[in-house]
């Protein structure tokens, strides 16, 4: 699937959340089968011979591309949760929002210790949440070789937030 | 996998969110690739052969699993999210907690009419949230032949909450 053939089946909707804002809406793909396997198809092929050992996403949009990507590549999938969601023993980040905090946890067990994860979102725009997720990954004793977002807003300068990790996208838009 | 493999790779966790509880955490069986993907396996052969049109999941742990069976049964999937997280023209619906009240949406166009809809979450325990999904969609004019989660907690009584719709999961605990 080109970039091209992706465009067509994510949705432009205009003034949402806040008047705009033009939102890049990822679930158009997910109700064409042929556009979230093809999705899936080229997300798996650049990453097929890269010594990754697991993958780690971020609540609610970045679990639908990462469970599927997890399964298909055959490594374990590590969830990155909203504040008081996890079960487990936690490690927990706040981050600055636009407005106010977010805070997110991960399970401190799930971390394979040394190991090379990569960090997946659907959308990377600011990289605020994406920043705060490496940091706690890192912190838990993993490598974050790459972060990857099915889309990328870059006119929000997420290369600046998220440097030094490289950051790959299928399909960037490149004005708000 | 057997009920009985599958259950060695679900975490139990007492006194989560509150004491007296004893939780069932899935997020263990999505660390482990031959559970994630032994659990995948199952879910499809149960649902091979069987005239589904689409699957339908609750935000956010249902998409871990819907996400994969959607692309590996070839059929569209459809978001069910918390109230203000889908973009498009969204029917929403209003239902009970344990405290105070929730509230869900969907993307009305993305509903197939009188089409079948399997309605899936990873762990069904009082039913409230997934017969508010349920009546979402047959409101928006889909058809839901069976509601479908990894693991059942009967002891909460979902059969009567969800009733006439058949519930189907691949494990089931029998007491709290």
């Amino acid at each position: 699937m080109t970039t091209e053939e992706l465009d067509v089946y994510i949705r432009k909707i205009p003034d949402f959340p806040k008047k705009g804002v033009l939102f890049y809406d990822v679930t158009s793909i997910l109700v064409e089968p042929r556009a979230f396997s093809g999705c899936l198809d080229v997300m798996c092929a650049l990453y097929q011979g890269r010594s990754l050992d697991a993958v780690a996403a971020v609540e609610a949009r970045g679990f639908l591309f990462a469970a599927p990507f997890a399964i298909r590549m055959g490594i374990p999938l590590i969830l990155i949760r909203k504040k008081g969601k996890l079960p487990g023993k936690t490690l927990s980040k706040i981050y600055q929002l636009e407005y106010g905090q977010g805070e997110i946890e991960i399970h401190r067990e799930d971390i394979p210790q040394g190991k090379q994860i990569l960090l997946m979102d659907d959308l990377i725009a600011t990289g605020g949440t994406l920043k705060a997720a490496w940091e706690l990954i890192t912190t838990a004793g993993g490598l974050v070789p790459e972060i990857f977002g099915v889309i990328g807003l870059p006119f929000f300068h997420y290369d600046q937030v998220l440097a030094p990790v490289p950051v790959r996208t299928l399909i960037t838009y490149q004005s708000e």
